[in-house]
């Protein structure tokens, strides 16, 4: 077990966070032409900028610390402390128009992440975890809730469809058992669970920068968050990822994903 | 053609939605037991509880008006005008804590939507679309965009499985022909329609509560919006329902919807 996260890290976390937004916010619902290549539309372009102004602040402040970004590469991953970056998660939301996407800022200490910020710059909506300091949203402190029961419980994923196939019929047997179940919101999802509204998230074909914010925020507001083989979340994995409001509806979900 | 929507309606509509407004967002990620019935799940009251607020606002300032209702049921469906008011489209949505279910109020002349509010209370966002009057978000006018191309349209739906069985084959033919489509986001996503970020929203098996208010919103930004066979929405009707930013993206996806 790692020890707390450093309070001035969580700071620069929410600064970084600040600074990626001011950026977001400007290319959001931007009229896209129809002469606009992928490589300069507002959402490629704003992922860009997002992910440099958040490494400039990241460079002069701790340039001791790797970076893991989405949008350009990394460096020092061999580092004890690793920032992991995606700057707009959620892009065909962002493209839609739809304030669900968000930014993601996660902190990995020798791995494992001690450190997670899911930010919705539209909704002016920031959910905070880290080790030793709990969860938060706009300051306040977040818990994840208590629903045990999978026949009670409400699963989140992005897409069906994005589930790789020899994952797909395990995910089926998942959403086949739970009381309710929604797609669409990407990221979002995991900050629902922390914030008790939502009891699962499971998804495949994740990366890192996709995982690691939402999987420190969840973690830190009571839940548990794993691959679907129970294994911690870490730098590597296969990017499979179960997400759940507590220990007993994890086991209960990983149960009916290892079902053969 | 019907005339221009009165404008003192449109204000009353207006005023209509600040008072579901204030009862929705009372209720919104408040808390569920685990012993809440549906009956009284903190969306059943707020749904209730909302449409009251309306509903005693049109009795006092138009009893002459009809008033068909999700909640509080209908009555004076013979006369000229008439309401039609869904207080939360998006349950699930809202059970989620999601921000993107809406108050939906419209009003038929005749039969015909001439008036729409399709209102995020939580967001504070507001599109109103009136006849003679264009579309609005939050006073500022929108439109649609001009995307004639379904190789480039973005198609949203709410789930896949929400359309019936004699249907699917035809939504599926449309979803396989566009350039994106996502799912999840009830009523808002007429609401992207009518501002241009999103092209085409396909659905079956809806209520007019549901359609009527979208409909007028993206028919007063420049849109068209029909059942699946081309006809103009009404009261009645099969619920099936297609929403498109133009004519010519209208025309090509009945195109293929239709296509045996």
């Amino acid at each position: 077990m790692t020890g707390a996260c450093p309070g001035p890290l969580i700071d620069l976390a929410a600064r970084a966070a600040d600074a990626a937004g001011a950026v977001v916010r400007g290319y959001f619902r931007r009229p896209v032409g129809i002469e606009d290549k992928p490589d300069d539309s507002p959402v490629t372009v704003a992922d860009r900028e997002a992910e440099t102004a958040i490494r400039r602040l990241l460079d002069v402040e701790v340039p001791e610390h790797g970076v893991f970004g989405e949008e350009h590469g990394t460096h020092g991953l061999d580092r004890d402390y690793v920032w992991v970056l995606d700057p707009i998660d959620g892009t065909r939301a962002f493209i839609c128009g739809q304030p669900t996407f968000c930014i993601l800022i996660a902190l990995a200490h020798r791995g494992r992440p001690v450190l997670g910020v899911v930010d919705q710059p539209i909704a002016g909506e920031r959910w905070i975890g880290a080790v030793g300091h709990g969860a938060t949203l706009n300051g306040r402190p977040v818990r994840t809730r208590d629903c045990d029961t999978l026949r009670r419980a409400i699963l989140h994923t992005t897409d069906p469809a994005l589930i790789p196939p020899p994952h797909r019929a395990a995910y089926d047997r998942l959403e086949g058992t739970v009381g309710m179940h929604r797609y669409g919101i990407d990221c979002y999802a995991y900050a629902l669970v922390a914030s008790g509204h939502v009891d699962l998230v499971c998804e495949a074909d994740l990366k890192p920068y996709d995982y690691m914010a939402p999987a420190a925020v969840v973690e830190n507001a009571g839940g548990t968050v794993t691959d679907w083989d129970g294994r911690p979340l870490a730098l590597g994995g296969d990017g499979r990822v179960l997400a759940a409001g507590n220990a007993p509806l994890h086991a209960a979900a990983l149960g009916v994903l290892n079902r053969s």
